[in-house]
C-alpha cells in the first residue's frame, strides 16, 4: 500500500470506476477496500454524484465512515446531504466521535438535529456530549473511544480487557487507570504492560505521575505539549479530574497543520488559505477584505503626503524615494511581527518576558537602521551627487527602521496583553501602518531641512 | 507530572539548584529525575556553567543523554564542549541514533571525529551509517533502533523477542517483518499481535501491504504521509527494499514545526526565526540580508520613477498615490504567493495542475482588481474632484492587481518547475518586484494621458 502517485491513483480510479459502472460489486469492493482510506477518500471525492450513489449502496456504513474520516471535514457536507438520512446518521455513528463531531459542527443545525434523532441513543449521547465543547479546545479534538482499566485489576485482567476492547478503541498503546470514582489516577503503556508479570496489580505497575489537560485547554498549547514531551496520547479531564476523553497524536498532526496555515495566512493577509476546490470568486472573497482595508489606509497615506504638497512642489525629486522608504519600513515591520508571533506561538515569549523581547527588538532596529541608513546615504550621494539628499534618505531609513521594528513587535504583544485576537495585527496591517509612519518621518524631515535641499 | 508553568518551573529550579549547591546528590537526583526530560532540559539550559558541571558528575551518561535529546540540537553544542570528551561520546552513544546524528551534524568536523574515535565500535558504526544521509531526508530523521521479527517466527516467539527488545527500541507498537535476506516483507502492530493466537505464524498475521519510504525521500513529503495516513511509524528502505530504519511520529512533529517555521520565515523575509537566546546582533544578522537586497531593489524603483521626472514636475499630485498603488500591489502579490507556496507544501498544486491554479489566480486578480479599481476611482473622484485622476489611479490599481496576483503565483510555480529553491521567491522579493511593476504601470499611464491630467 504505497502512497499513491498521481498516475497510480488514476489507474486505480479507472479500475474502480469501471467496476462501478458495470455493477461488479465484488470487483469494486475488492479493489476499493484494498486501498488505504486516505486514497479511498481521494478517489471518492473525484467521482460524479451518480457514481457515488452506487458507492453508498455497495459499501457498509462502517466502510463509508472510514472514507469520510479521511476527507477534510469542511468539504464533507455535500456527501452527507446526498446520502439517505438514515445511512448518513449510521455513518456518523460509526465514525470516531471526534471526527463525527467535527463534521456535525460544520453542518446546518437542523440537519444535525435530525441525524441525532435517527441515531441509536448510545451513539447520539456520546456525540451530544462532545458537541458542547468550544472549537479549538481539548474537548473538541478529543475522542471518547478509549480503554480504561481499574487500579485494582491484575495485569492479566487488564490485558484480557484490552484485547476485547482493542478493535473499537482509538489507541490501546496507552491505557488510563481510574479509581472507583472514575478519577484518573494513572497511566500504563502497552509496552510496560507486556513486560509486566501477569499477577501484578495495575496500581503497582502504572505510572502515577501523568500529564493530563483540562477540557477547555487551547489546541495550540496541546500541540506544543505533544511536541515537547513526545506523547502518543494525552488524557482530557474535567476540573474534578474525571477522565473525559483522550487526544491522540494523529489529531495533533492535523491541529499543527491547521495552526501553521492560520499563522501563515495572517501574515499574508488572507482570511484563509484557498481550498483546492475554490473557484476564483471564493478566492477573491477571501482576499478582498484586506485589500479594501488597505485601499482606505492607503488613501489616508495619500492624504498625509498631500499635506506636504508644498515641499513636493519645491523638491519633486523627493517623490522617487517614497517606495524605497515605505518598502523597507513595511518589510522590517513584517520581520519583527513574524518573530513576535512565532515567539508567542512556541511559548518562548512567555518564557523570556515581553520586556526583554522589546528591548532586543529596539536594539535590532538600531543595528539594521544604522547599517541600511549609512548604505543608503552612500548610494544616493554617488548616484545623485547630493550629500543632503543622501543624508535625508539615510536618516529617514534609520529612523523608520527603528520605529517600524518596534511597531512590528509591539503591536502583536500589546494585542495579546489586551486579549485582542492578534489576527488584526497581520502582515499587511503592520506594513500599512509602517508606510504611514515612514512617509511622515521622511516628509517631516524634508520639510524641516528644505533649505538644504534646494 | 504536569506541563510545568513558569512559576512551577521556577520553584523546581530553586529546589534543584539548592540541592546542587549543597552537593546533596541524592536530593538532587530525586528532584531532577522525577521530572519529564523536557522539563529537565529547560531547567538544565538555564543553569550557570559551574552548576552544570556538577550535573555532569551526578548523573549517569544515560540520564544526561535523555536531557540532551530534549534540547534543540542547534543549541546543544556548548554543553558537549564543556563535558569531558569521554563523557560526551558516552552521552552521544546513549542517545537515540537519530538525535545523536542531528547533534553531530551541527558540531565541528574535528570534534565529531574525536567523539567517534572514543566511542564503542558498535555505537559509532550505527552513527557513522546515519551521518552519510543528506539533511531533511528520510535517512536523516530515521532511527536504527527498531525491532524486527522474522516472517517464519510464531506469535509467541515474536512476543518474547519484543519483550526483550522493548526497553531499547524507539517504538514497539509497530514491528517490521523481514525475510531471510533482510528484505522488508510486512508489518504487524502490537495491537494485532496481542489479539493473535500464540501458535500462529507471523507470516499469517502480518500485513503485507505496507507503506515504506525511500531513504532519500524529502522530510516534508514524509510529514504529509503521516498526516494523511495517520501513521505512528514508517519503515525506511533502500532501493532493494532492505529495511534501514524507522521514522516515528514524534520526530515528524518536529519536522512539521520546522517546515512551518521555514515557510513562515520566508514569507516574512527572515533567514530564520530568532531563537529565544539570540541577542540583537544575531537577530540583525538574520534580517539584514533581505533589507540590503531591498535597499538595492528600492533604489532601482527610485531610478525608474526618476525617468518620469518630467511627468512628476507637471503633475506633482501623482506622487501622493505612489504608496497606495505600490502597497496594494505588494499585498496582493503576497496573498497569491502564500496560496501558491502552501498549495505546493500540501501537495494540492500537483494534484490540481499548475495551469488550473494560474487560470484561477488570473480570474481572482480580475475580480479583486475590478472591485478595488472602481472603489479607488470613486474615492478619489469625490475627494479630489478630478475624474481623470480618479480613473488613472483606478485603472492603475486594476492593472496592477491583475499583474501582481499573477506574478505572486507564477514566480514560485516557475521556480519549482526549474528546481530552484522557492526561498528566493519570498514575500519581500515579490513585494518589491510588484512595487516596480506597479510604479511602471502607474507612471506609464500617467505619461500617456498627461494632457487629460493638467
Amino acid at each position: 500500500m504505497e502512497h499513491l502517485e498521481t498516475d497510480e491513483r488514476e489507474r486505480m480510479w479507472e479500475k474502480v470506476q469501471e467496476a462501478l459502472l458495470n455493477d461488479q460489486i465484488d470487483q469494486f469492493r475488492a479493489e476499493f477496500l484494498e486501498m488505504h482510506p486516505y486514497d479511498q477518500a481521494s478517489i471518492f471525492t473525484d467521482m460524479d454524484a451518480d457514481v457515488r450513489r452506487k458507492v453508498y449502496m455497495y459499501l457498509s456504513p462502517e466502510e463509508i465512515s472510514e472514507v469520510m474520516e479521511h476527507i477534510d471535514y469542511e468539504d464533507v457536507e455535500p456527501f452527507f446531504s446526498e446520502m439517505d438520512p438514515r445511512l448518513a446518521s449510521q455513518v456518523l455513528a460509526d465514525m470516531s466521535t471526534d471526527d463525527a463531531v467535527d463534521i456535525l459542527n460544520s453542518l446546518d443545525k437542523n440537519k444535525v438535529a435530525s441525524f441525532l434523532t435517527i441515531m441509536d441513543d448510545n451513539d447520539s449521547d456520546e456525540i451530544k456530549d462532545l458537541l458542547h465543547y468550544e472549537e479549538k479546545t481539548a474537548g473538541s479534538i478529543m475522542t471518547t473511544e478509549f480503554v480504561v482499566v481499574k487500579a485494582n485489576q491484575t495485569v492479566r485482567e487488564a490485558m484480557l480487557h484490552l484485547r476485547r476492547e482493542a478493535p473499537d478503541a482509538e489507541t490501546i498503546y496507552y491505557t488510563y487507570v481510574i479509581d472507583e470514582d472514575k478519577h484518573l489516577v494513572g497511566v500504563i503503556s502497552l509496552r510496560d504492560l507486556i513486560i509486566a508479570e501477569d499477577e501484578w496489580l495495575i496500581s503497582e505497575v502504572m505510572n502515577e505521575r501523568l500529564v493530563s489537560v483540562a477540557v477547555g485547554e487551547d489546541q495550540e498549547e496541546i500541540a506544543r505539549m505533544f511536541r515537547d514531551y513526545d506523547f502518543l496520547a494525552l488524557p482530557v479531564v474535567d476540573f474534578q479530574n474525571h477522565l473525559l476523553g483522550i487526544i491522540t497524536v494523529d489529531d495533533v498532526l492535523d491541529v499543527m497543520e491547521e495552526e501553521a496555515n492560520e499563522d501563515y495566512s495572517k501574515l499574508a493577509g488572507i482570511s484563509d488559505i484557498d481550498s483546492p476546490d475554490d473557484h476564483a470568486f471564493a478566492s477573491a472573497k477571501k482576499r478582498l477584505p484586506w485589500l479594501i482595508i488597505l485601499l482606505f489606509l492607503g488613501s489616508l497615506t495619500a492624504s498625509l503626503i498631500g499635506r506636504f504638497e508644498d515641499t513636493l512642489d519645491v523638491v519633486p525629486i523627493l517623490a522617487i524615494f517614497i517606495p524605497l522608504i515605505a518598502g523597507m519600513a513595511g518589510n522590517t515591520g513584517t520581520q519583527a511581527l513574524a518573530v513576535a508571533v512565532r515567539g508567542m506561538a512556541t511559548g518562548e515569549v512567555d518564557k523570556q518576558g515581553k520586556r526583554k523581547i522589546i528591548m532586543r527588538e529596539a536594539a535590532t532596529g538600531l543595528i539594521t537602521g544604522a547599517s541600511c541608513g549609512v548604505l543608503a546615504t552612500v548610494i544616493i550621494f554617488f548616484w545623485q551627487q547630493d550629500i543632503y539628499l543622501g543624508l535625508l534618505v539615510g536618516l529617514s531609513i534609520f529612523a523608520t527602521l527603528v520605529v517600524a521594528t518596534l511597531a512590528g513587535s509591539l503591536v502583536p504583544l500589546v494585542m495579546d496583553r489586551l486579549n485582542i485576537d492578534p489576527a488584526v495585527a497581520s502582515g499587511p496591517f503592520i506594513t500599512t501602518i509602517n508606510d504611514i509612519i515612514s512617509v511622515l518621518i521622511y516628509f517631516g524631515m524634508a520639510t524641516a531641512f528644505m533649505n538644504l535641499l534646494t
